[in-house]
C-alpha cells in the first residue's frame, strides 16, 4: 500500500521573526491561513488516508504536530530527540511503517514546500508509486527548472525508460550540488537538469535495505529502535540511539550509491520557500512587485516584501527590501540578503535575548 | 517675575508609530527615559519654579500633563481645544499669567526641543528676561546655524544693541521662511542668519498690547476668555471662543510687526526634534551612523535610526533608512523622505485602521 512519510523537521529560523524555536516554518500559516504542514497533508490525503499518512518531526514539535494534524493515529507521530539530517529521518520513518505494513511504498514530503497544482502533483506520486511498486528502486521528483537558480541542489537526468502517461520515467544519472549562477544557466540552457525536489518514492524495505549495504551505523541503530519499537523502552532507546547516528542527507548517503534509482520530471509550479524573497513569489505581487500579507501600508515601495503578522507595517519608499514584523521581533534585510536571517539569529542569540528567538 | 510657559500643543504624527493620537511626541521617553515635555519643564526649574510655570496643551492631552508634571498646580495647565498656532497659544498663555502677575516676564518654551548645556541655556533666558525687564519688547532667542539646513526658518539679525556678558542682544531684522538649499548655503556663508528657535522672551502686557493692535480677532477672543477666567464658564468660553481664533504663527502675526524686536543669538546645542532622522543626531551614533534605541540587532548597517521601543528590531545590510518598531505597529522609511510619515498615518487613516494611529 502507498504511506505518506511528511519531514517536518526543519527549526526554520529562515522564517524568523514568524518562525520561533517552538513554533519552526512549517507551523506557520505563511500563505493561506493554513500552515504548511496541514497544507501538506491535505493535499496528499485523496490519494493517501490519515491512517498510512507519517509524520517525522523534532520532538520539541511533536505534540504541536497533533494539534495541527488531529486526524493523525498518534503513533503516527515520530519524534526525533535530534535531527540527523534526511537519511537518518527516512530511515527512521521506513522502520516504523514497515511495522504496520511489509509492502508499503513511501512516498516522502517535506512538510514546508508549497505545491501549486495539487492534482497534478497526485498523479506524479501515483504514477511514481506504481512505478516503484512494478520495478523497484528508490524514485526522487526533478522539477523542470524555470530561472537558472542557485539555491537548489540539481539532479542529472538520464536515460529514458518508460512512458508512464502523463508523466515519463528517467534512470537518475547523478545528483548535483548547488551551482553558481553560470553553472545554472547553463543547466537550464542545455536541459537534462531537473531541481532536486526533496521529493521521494521508495518501498520501506528497499530502502532499509539500502540503508544497510551504505550506511551500517544508521541500519544498525535504526535495527535497535526496531527492537524495542511499540514497547515502553521504545522513547529511551530512540533519546539513546538518534545522536549517534550519521549526518548525511539521504541524497548523498543512500540514493547516489544505490543499485537502482530513478527520476520522473515534473513541471507542476513547486517552492520550498526557503526563505522570505520566495514567500513574496507565492504571495500575489502588485504591479510594483510588493507582496504583501497582513495589515500592510506600502507608499511608493517596488520589489518588497512585507508581512505584519499581528502587527501594522507601514513602508514608503523602499524597494528591494523585505520587512516582517511581529508583536515581539521585526527584521529588515534586503531582499538579495534574505539568507542573513541566519546571521541576525546568531547575533539576537549572543546578546542574549533568547526570549526572542 | 519670570514665568515659563511650556507650549505642548503638538499632535506629533512625525514621531509615528511611537506617537499616538493620544500621546504626542512631547510626551514620549524619546532621548533619555523622561518625555520631552518633563525635560522642558526640568530644564527650566533651576530658574523658575513649578509656581511659575504654565503649559498650555491640547483638551485631550490636559490630564497627560498633570500626571507628568504632578508638581505643577492643576491650574497652571492651560487647555485648547483647537490648536490655532502659536499666536493664540501665546495670547491664551499671557492672559492666564497676567491675571496671576501683572507684571509678569514670560520665556515661551516648546516642549519638543533638545537641548544639550542646560546651563547654558538658563543663562541666555536670564539674560533675556532681564533684558526685556528693562528695555521692553519681544525678543526670540536665535541659534547660531552649523549646517545649511533647510527644515528651520531663520531669523536674520539686525544691529547690535548691547552686550549682556555672555551674550550680545541685537535688533531682530526679520523673520526668513525655510529657505532652499543654496539659500541656507548662502546664510551659512555670509553670516548674520540664525536658526529661528521658537523660544521667546517677553512680558504678558506688552504681547497682550501687540496682539490688540496687530491681531484684533485673537485679542477680542482672549477678552472673552479673561471675562469668565476662574468662573464655572470659564471652559465653556474657551471651548466656544477658540475655534474662531485666527490660524496664525506669533512670528509672523505679531513680532514681524511689533514696534520692538530683539534676538540673542545662542550656540548651545539644540534641536527641534522635528522627525526621526534629527532623533538620531540626539542618540550617539556609531562609527557606521547608526542610532538605535531599545532592542536593536544592527548588522552591516549604515546612517540608519533603529527604534526597537517594547519590541525587538534586527537590521542586515540596510541603510540611510529609518525604521521604527512598537509592539502594535512598524515603520520603515528612507531617512531622507522620513516627513512622509504624514502620508503613511493618512493611508492609515483611508483604510480604517484608526486604532493604530
Amino acid at each position: 500500500m502507498l504511506h505518506a512519510v511528511i519531514m517536518a523537521g526543519g527549526s526554520g529560523t529562515r522564517f524568523w521573526p514568524v518562525s520561533r524555536r517552538d513554533r519552526p516554518k512549517q507551523f506557520l500559516s505563511l500563505v493561506d491561513g493554513r500552515s504548511l504542514l496541514r497544507i501538506t497533508f491535505e493535499r496528499i490525503q485523496p490519494l493517501v488516508p490519515p491512517e498510512r499518512i507519517w509524520v517525522v518531526t523534532a520532538g520539541s514539535t511533536a505534540e504541536l504536530t497533533r494539534r495541527e494534524l488531529p486526524e493523525l493515529p498518534a503513533d503516527h507521530v515520530l519524534a526525533e530527540p535530534v535531527g540527523r539530517d534526511t537519511a537518518a529521518c527516512a530511515g527512521f520513518a521506513a522502520m516504523a511503517v514497515l511495522r504496520d505494513d511489509p509492502e508499503a511504498v513511501c512516498a516522502v514530503l517535506p512538510a514546508d514546500h508549497v505545491i501549486r497544482d495539487a492534482s497534478r502533483f497526485r498523479r506524479a506520486v501515483e504514477a511514481g508509486s506504481s512505478h516503484v511498486a512494478r520495478e523497484g528502486g528508490l524514485l526522487t521528483f526533478g522539477v523542470r527548472p524555470t530561472r537558472p537558480e542557485t539555491g537548489f541542489g540539481y539532479l542529472r537526468i538520464g536515460a529514458e525508460h518508460g512512458d508512464l502517461g502523463e508523466w515519463t520515467v528517467h534512470r537518475l544519472a547523478e545528483f548535483v550540488e548547488k551551482p553558481d549562477l553560470d553553472t545554472a544557466r547553463r543547466y537550464l540552457a542545455e536541459g537534462g537538469y531537473l531541481w532536486n525536489s526533496g521529493m521521494f518514492v521508495w518501498s520501506a524495505a528497499e530502502l532499509l535495505a539500502e540503508i544497510r549495504l551504505q550506511l551500517p551505523r544508521l541500519a544498525e541503530g535504526l535495527q535497535r529502535i526496531a527492537g524495542e519499537w511499540g514497547t515502553a523502552r521504545a522513547a529511551a532507546v530512540v533519546d539513546e540511539v538518534y545522536p549517534t547516528l550519521p549526518r548525511i542527507s539521504v541524497d548523498y548517503g543512500v540514493m547516489e550509491g544505490a543499485q537502482l534509482c530513478w527520476t520522473i520530471p515534473v513541471a507542476f509550479p513547486w517552492s520550498d520557500v526557503g526563505a522570505w524573497p520566495a514567500l513574496g513569489e507565492l504571495l500575489d505581487a502588485d504591479a510594483e512587485g510588493n507582496a504583501t500579507r497582513g495589515r500592510v501600508v506600502a507608499l511608493d515601495c517596488r520589489d518588497t516584501v512585507i508581512v505584519g503578522d499581528g502587527t501594522l507595517v507601514a513602508a514608503s519608499g523602499v524597494h528591494d527590501l523585505v520587512v516582517v514584523a511581529t508583536p515581539t521581533a521585526v527584521l529588515v534585510v534586503p531582499a538579495a540578503e534574505a539568507q542573513r536571517v541566519k546571521d541576525v539569529v546568531a547575533a539576537i542569540e549572543d546578546r542574549g535575548w533568547d526570549d526572542a528567538l
